[in-house]
């Protein structure tokens, strides 16, 4: 940004100054009052990056840089952004927290435990910031690249004792009264797994005046009003393909949320639209840092359109993102390459792990049941799928300890037993394809990457902010903050 | 804080307004322009962890906290402070940074090639902010807990085309001008490794006005003026004992800080003092959770006495406390404990992984040279040193899977191969003792806690400011930036 006149940055400077000074020899404002009575947010982005820690940030920004200069561009819009803030995410019950107690605790304001959605540890509902926002006049929009009746959405709209009442969350979708829900799909509707279903959730939402819409060319030809779309390919619970396997015909996040802008912002009261990249989540439980990736970049790209809309209406527009927890333990550093990186050797990758098990592996399986197969046939699956080569020189060829390793997790895959969480094998494998599992490891630690885990992890998360207010979302706080500090500078109470 | 009056609350909140509105409107106050001719910061403080990351923080500070309570309590005093930001670290060549590269970085201002101190990748030296402050009439002290001439302290004083010319590095701190160096020793001061030695650099510092001293009653007892002042006893590579084996004989970290503090505050023109804790990441290379713990705890200590002076002087202080990058991996989640942590098991260890390795490994090795050792001769140990035991029922009862692996690791510790990197078993040892590995790496996992490397990473890591100015810490910035920030704020030019 340029200063637009001398008398502007010399003004500022000297008020900067001056408030400093006076804020500083004692006085603090209240986060709340400084806002009140000033410039509120009238629009309102909150992105959470579900999975999504500084190790699946900086991976992400690291696989765009050009390696030879360190890695040192800074890509992603998130990582630009003027307010940075150090993240803590513990749920009310457990150290490491899950999607549902951290969504709640950053639509809600309170700390819940695990699996709780929209209420708290007595299981008494609590109002969210999307509520409160659609209370006041606002227009409200959830999108998600998961189910949009998955945890993080549905504490937005949702007040349920478990994330896995899903028939009863997507009742609660069809009553929120929100303007728009994009993504993946509804995972019960007619309550096929409710003890007591409450008729079909997208009969009651059409009824009370939604579109429903899963075609892509009426998608982007919307122009209507209150919306319910998701993609017509769901390949794994009701999501969105990773963003590694989509193609032109899958309605991408950037999409959703675009269309999220354009319904939302017709209304002149405002609105609060949260867009939440689910399947950064899924891939990092995967140990699966190409998915993690692009399903980050993918998100990232959801942040520019914000950006965009951001560009027209600076002076009252409100961007966050966040993430609800790290998962994997990724780091950018693994013991077998020392010190050296290649971040390169990613990009040869070309499926993620969930696409290469279900269409290469389990068919395999399935054609060898009888005869157990035989490594060698998966040999040029390793290449063609993953670049890693058993012949020739160079840092894609697999080390003779490696192959063992591939042979063993092979042999592990043709028996097919599952894997229980304690033992030996789950270390190497999770609950995952045991040969998928093994080639990802693989690659990943020949770029110099390295996991600790098949689950989240406890260490804080960053969260950015842009736009008015944005200040109040610098330095080191819980996740329960967040919405305290949107509603201040929104205005509302929360 | 409370207001100190009702209208110094309101006069800051109108002015920061003003101010708000005035800089987004357009202009923005270049940061060294914002604090010129303003108040500027008479006394600083640079702490730097080295290999502290998020999770080193995190994991002291989870260790501290009641874990029934989340962890939540935020007790280390660094992420108490208001302003705190992502630092990326890279170096000139490398994505991985090293500490010369990184600390040259904090110092100069420059990004440069690895394991070179104060120089340009071009070899030509750069002045340092220590240098700077120096300069201007300032006194300078420089305070490590590893060597005071290793990577880290050097980069404020020497100017040297690789950290390994110990003598050059510590003929330069004779010549420096410097006020007080404090904590570990010299590796090289008479040049045997040199190839043009020049003389005793402890001489030379002795001329130069130096007082020597390494008697911890006196060091209490020292009022004096210039002075080199370290730990008597210095069990590795002229550093001070792990946080963890240290006695009320051995002067800590935070003592060398406060007497740092003691000698350069008598000078009216104020100071720059650095000071590093090095052994974070030696204890993070080895995977030592509970090491890293208390050595960032004795850090965190050191962070104390500064923030006890800056409330004497609140005006004028100005503490910064970073990391030179993460060190290990670490990670606060593990596969075997899928969600859960029991970080009350890491207080079960009672000494540092390089106590246990030279003085109950080293000696059971000769005296069994010939015999090879049996494993039952181990199990005592494990038990009493770290609290895993091999009968009876609870966290701490070592699986059969475990007690193979530290069998297999004790075989190889009897063996004693040196292990090379890129190996299988550099992946589960490292160049370490296998045995000590094994077992600081299973106690580790039962706690919840996860590596992935022996070296450096390259995820961003944390940097936290107090004080006056304290603000512009905020955000997301290369350590390149941090001496300019620091310079800007001390009003001189680097």
């Amino acid at each position: 940004m340029k200063p637009r006149s001398e008398f502007g940055r010399i003004a500022g400077c000297l008020l900067m100054a001056a408030a400093l000074f006076i804020m500083a020899a004692g006085p603090v404002c209240a986060e709340a009052e400084m806002y009140k009575g000033f410039r509120k947010a009238k629009y309102v982005f909150l992105f959470i990056g579900d999975g999504m820690g500084m190790p699946q940030r900086s991976a992400a920004e690291v696989y765009l840089s050009d390696e030879a200069n360190g890695g040192s561009q800074k890509l992603l819009a998130m990582n630009q952004f003027p307010a940075q803030g150090v993240t803590t995410t513990h749920a009310a019950n457990r150290f490491i927290t899950g999607s549902a107690a951290s969504a709640t605790a950053m639509a809600c304001g309170i700390k819940t435990n695990i699996n709780f959605i929209g209420v708290d540890p007595e299981l008494n509902p609590v109002p969210t910031i999307a509520e409160v926002a659609k209370e006041k006049g606002m227009s409200v929009g959830i999108v998600s690249s998961v189910s949009i009746d998955h945890a993080t959405p549905a504490a937005f709209y949702a007040h349920q004792p478990t994330r896995k009442m899903y028939h009863e969350i997507d009742v609660d979708l069809a009553d929120s009264g929100f303007d728009y829900f994009g993504g993946g799909g509804l995972v019960d509707p007619t309550g096929k797994k409710s003890k007591a279903p409450q008729g079909d959730a997208l009969e009651i939402a059409k009824r009370r005046g939604y579109t429903i819409i899963t075609d892509k060319t009426e998608f982007m030809n919307y122009d209507g009003g209150k919306l319910i779309a998701y993609n017509n390919r769901l390949p794994d619970g009701q999501a969105l393909p990773y963003a590694i396997d989509n193609s032109a015909l899958d309605i991408s996040l950037e999409e959703f949320t675009q269309k999220g802008i354009d319904i939302l912002s017709k209304n002149k009261k405002g609105f609060f639209l949260m867009v939440e990249g689910g399947k950064i989540d899924w891939a990092c439980h995967a140990n699966d840092a190409v998915s993690a990736i692009q399903d980050t970049l993918a998100f990232d790209n959801s942040v520019k359109a914000a950006l965009d809309f951001y560009k027209e209406h600076p002076k009252n527009t409100l961007i966050i993102v966040t993430g609800d927890h790290e998962c994997g333990g990724m780091t950018l550093g693994f013991a077998g390459t020392v010190y050296s990186t290649q971040f390169d050797v990613l990009s040869k990758q070309r499926l993620s792990f969930q696409a290469f098990t279900d269409h290469i592996v389990d068919k395999y399986k399935k054609e060898h049941a009888k005869d157990g197969g035989d490594f060698n046939d998966i040999v040029p699956m390793l290449s063609y799928y993953f670049g890693l080569e058993t012949q020739g020189e160079g840092p894609m060829v697999l080390k003779d300890f490696e192959l063992a390793e591939l042979n063993k997790a092979f042999r592990q895959t043709m028996k097919g037993d599952k894997i229980k969480a304690g033992t030996q094998e789950y270390l190497l494998y999770g609950s995952y394809d045991p040969l998928t599992m093994k080639i990802t490891h693989i690659l990943n630690q020949k770029a110099g990457i390295g996991w600790t885990s098949y689950s989240h992890t406890g260490v804080p998360i960053t969260t950015s902010a842009m736009g008015v207010g944005c200040e109040i979302f610098n330095g080191f706080y819980d996740n329960t903050d967040i919405p305290k500090k949107i509603a201040s500078i929104m205005g509302v109470e929360l």
